[in-house]
């Protein structure tokens, strides 16, 4: 029988057809972290973002393309999510055995510009052809691109849902129109989660908001509302009530690698304020595999409420 | 039987299958102004339009997609609009029991720019999908981007039409062709309304205009002309006459959130000039649900001809 | 029977399907000037290129657009063109009475630029489901999006003529590449005739000519064949000559409003020179009903060769 | 029977289908150069290019597109070549007469910037119901938009060949890339030649070379291998072996009207340096057709070696 | 019965259908190299990227399409690269003797710009129709046009893959992003290989990398990681564990024609490093040919390891 919760969370899709879903009931079903509405997620998309060497050096056996199935598989993740080429280069060895979520876009650090943008690099029938579950998309709020942007996660989005694909849409503010300081600031990050539920997501990644409001009409909002902003666990809230208060998934991601405690206190944040759960790329598949695998159990844990 | 008002203004519509005319007149004979050819719409795309904690802090229920379709029913307003996400977020537990116009295109204020645009955000088929009566698209004369938009509207009011929508532009003057004051200057608003209507708009939504009149062509045509331009009324009077002499629905938006008599003063400007309702957002869903009910009959009584 | 000149007119298109050459047929054959080959016929695009209230103010009836179909009628044009907004208005009520032209592209005076060009405001289906004869389209040859402008010209035309439409070209130098005295110069004009006789054009209209020479090596040119220039009528038939020598059907614009002793010299001149006909807008219906008309009626009888 | 030297040159063209074999040698077979080898194209779009005065004052009966194909055909041409308008003017009047080339993009002089481009005027579509031989397409080797271009011709050609047409490129090198001089050299028309080759090309005109070298890189190694430029005839040789060392026909334009001897003698230099013949405009429609007729005939005797 | 080592290298493919493993599998079973899962491939495009006397005057023959395919056959090479027009001209007689790599996009020297990109100059279909076993694809990393160009590719890949054509990919950092030292830096070869791999490339070929470490903190993970760069074969290595660990094939390009000595220690780098081969171009075509034969021999040989 399906859980409560389960069911509670597939009850706010109210327009998604069977088929989306049913894959969103294998992201939830999957995992150490099953069927409790929460998330842990690998991604490795680092490879084209910051390159090879920068990403896979420190754990070289993170070269091979096998190894994050393997990562995300022993760690009880509920999802793998890559580029086209390191989910075709396991897609055969690994099938059925672990969500996967194609990321539709990329960019690279070989060339960079004040308003970025990210390249399509795969299509909906890709993501079909390989057996996903969901698609992935990044968006650039605040680039003046980001319109551009919105409308190829439009076309994307419209045809990954007819096809029963759940959409998992990164967040992440930059660009022209923001301040370094504003691309993490709180009122920035719940702008960021609403615009992604806005263009149809169902699942939302965004990064931990800073104490920094960015927008003054913004800061006069949440003085005159008198919001509590200054613990991690307040502001997670603030994004979770910013996705359709809390009808949406939203989980956040973990950023550069860091030391363990650092992690750990963060994620209890995250959990706090009503967040769905993480998405750990770096910090997981950095360290030696049997580090890695300790440290997204203890995870898994908080989220559980066991630590 | 169908009252002879309504009869008038299907007639107007000359060109339309009868799918369209049948939305159209759903959308008149729907709520508390049902069949008297007035109109008061809840809009709320402003959680993508300015953030979501400018738009719902003051009344935090409103950060639930649910809240607004519920206050639009209690209200009778004639119809709901808002984006994507929030009409999917209750597109099954609200499912025929509101007209609903599903907002086409949106803009955020994360990055701003001189002459601005907006990104398609929904399909026609997305609308279809969600059951709605209408599809909506804001257009920006004066932006270097206008041509881009109106060719955008051509061909989404093209298929929106052919599978039976009505169409709906919220036509805002903006950019670089035009002052700050301009934006609702009469002449200007006229012009907004007149672009609109030979786009194929149905109805068009354009804001109170002032007593400014922006270009000079056209203040030698008004003052040769000795129009009235001095009170609201006069002004809605020249609005609804370049909406092809009063054959197309113009409606007028209640811009920021204001005090209760002045928005009472305004809509009986509108009224008194031969306009065909409001659009009230921010009033309606910042205010409490109580207050903005009590505000929402008063507006549609003044409507009525009752104050 | 059909007359001699209609056949002979007919016989210059020589790649159009039966379709095309019977609305051509119609358009000839229509009103006062019916099958002498000679036209007039109302444009009312202004609404949405210069305003409605520097359009119509002088005027106020001209405000509803049934207001055109019946001037059209009642005057005994040759046709009837305008956007898509006007058409829709009248289609039902005036369907089959007057040949009517659906303008496919059209510019607004909010916003202007260097290097004009046009939005695509209509489609060659929505001139077949209004019941047009034909479409309309501007091109400004001399802006630096003229050749984008030839480009959207060569497919709607293509698509027109497979079914059937006449294609009509409004064809207005202006842009960077031209002096403003250069956008009515004598072998710019004829150039600007050309241009659109090549793109495929089945009537061009073009303002009436002056005597400038804009181009350098069009003077030279100009001179050593020693062509006159010097009278109105010279110029038109050097004019209707860059029209495939008279092959295709040039008519002329008739400009801002002015006096009528000025309105009848111009037509005799295009008459005199081998112009086809006028395309008569502000001068028509800027004017009270009974006064256009009378106008109207006198044009006519100058191209019937009565004045 | 077929002659050896027709089967020769239709036997480079590997990668045909029978239909584009066909309509080549219909091209090589007819009028007076017919079976040789040598081609003589009468091509008219400078009323496009230039404006009908500069190009048809000097002759008035050019103004008339029929004028253009009684020449073509008078004067024994292989084909006549020119735009849309042109053809469509006597289409029916001269069907099956003469092979026709639709030249699909041309380029006006009322704009000109340092890096030009050409407007797609005219479809595959088009030259097929035109019963067409063959398209023609210009490109600008050196433009900013030349890979636009190139874009552009790989996918009309595809289109052409795919439904039994010839293509033919004017590889003519302009734009920002070279300089005035670099236009007409030795080099860039022997690249020009090339890349048009590439692209997929079965005839291409280029412009007669210079003695200059455009590029540093070039010079070198022509210098190290010694290849002699001196005469035209040299210069000729090198375009033809860069043209796929001779399996590909190249054919060279005649440039602004000059007087007779100068013609000639450019014509035995493209003869001896194995060019396959010429494209002769401006020197043919803008004398009076007997002085035409007799200078094309004696052209031809050239190629034929009889002068 | 297919080697292991085939089999072996077939087995990365995991997403790719059979028609693409076969021709795969005939890349690898073709020449002296057959069946060693070492490549030596001819690639010429060079008369469109540098001109055809710049790259075929040294060796005059080579002016000649079929001359390439000669060599290619004779030298015993894998497979023969070419862009559309070359392998058209051989297409027939050579039909069926050796693999054919259609090169899909060119670039020529007559105009540069600091942030380069590529014409499309053929299609799938064309590849198809020429019986072709894989498309070649360019792309310039570190060019602010690498992202439109990544997404051509997408979509060309996905539509060869379908089609059962292998995807080669051309990966050359070059653009604004980067210094002229950095197009070949170690880490920026890396990189180029890892976002070929990831864009889903099965075939990639880079150029041999330098010492140079282009970015800062590439050059913290190289150093913190300790990793060895300082001979060829360490720095192959590299390349090769960042095209997926190995598991995708890497090749490397020759440059600039160079004496031999120095080829054939560039030769035992790679091969001593895990590279798959190499891709000689202009040191094979601009030598006589027996020349060109036996320095190709030699080359086998080393991979062979007989040298």
């Amino acid at each position: 029988m399906i859980p409560d919760r389960v069911r509670q969370i597939l009850s706010w899709y109210e327009s998604d057809n069977p088929g989306t879903l049913a894959n969103l009931r294998r992201l939830i079903g999957t995992g150490t972290l099953a069927d409790t509405g929460k998330f842990v997620i690998l991604p490795v998309d680092q490879g084209f973002e910051h390159g090879p060497h920068r990403s896979f050096a420190p754990n070289p056996p993170a070269f091979n393309p096998h190894y994050h199935f393997e990562l995300a598989l022993e760690a009880g993740c509920n999802a793998y999510a890559a580029p086209l080429g390191f989910l075709e280069a396991g897609a055969r060895t690994f099938a059925g055995q672990i969500p996967l979520i194609l990321k539709l876009n990329n960019n690279d650090s070989l060339f960079s510009t004040k308003n970025p943008s990210q390249a399509i690099t795969a299509s909906v029938e890709h993501a079909l052809r390989l057996g996903c579950a969901a698609i992935g998309f990044t968006i650039y709020p605040g680039s003046a691109n980001s319109q551009a942007q919105y409308e190829q996660l439009n076309g994307l989005a419209e045809e990954a849902k007819r096809f029963g694909l759940v959409v998992v849409v990164w967040s992440y503010p930059r660009g022209e129109g923001l301040s370094k300081e504003g691309e993490t600031a709180i009122d920035v990050a719940g702008y960021a989660a609403q615009i992604a539920c806005q263009l149809g997501a169902h699942i939302v990644k965004v990064k931990p908001p800073s104490e920094h409001i960015e927008q003054a009409e913004a800061k006069k909002a949440f003085e005159k509302a008198n919001i509590p902003i200054r613990t991690l666990a307040d502001r997670v809230r603030q994004v979770v009530a910013s996705a359709f208060d809390g009808r949406r998934i939203v989980i956040f991601s973990g950023g550069p690698a860091k030391d363990e405690a650092a992690i750990y206190e963060e994620i209890r944040g995250i959990r706090d304020g009503g967040g769905f759960g993480s998405i750990i790329g770096r910090n997981a598949f950095q360290r030696p595999k049997t580090e890695a695998l300790k440290m997204l159990r203890r995870i898994m844990n908080i989220y559980l409420g066991k630590e």
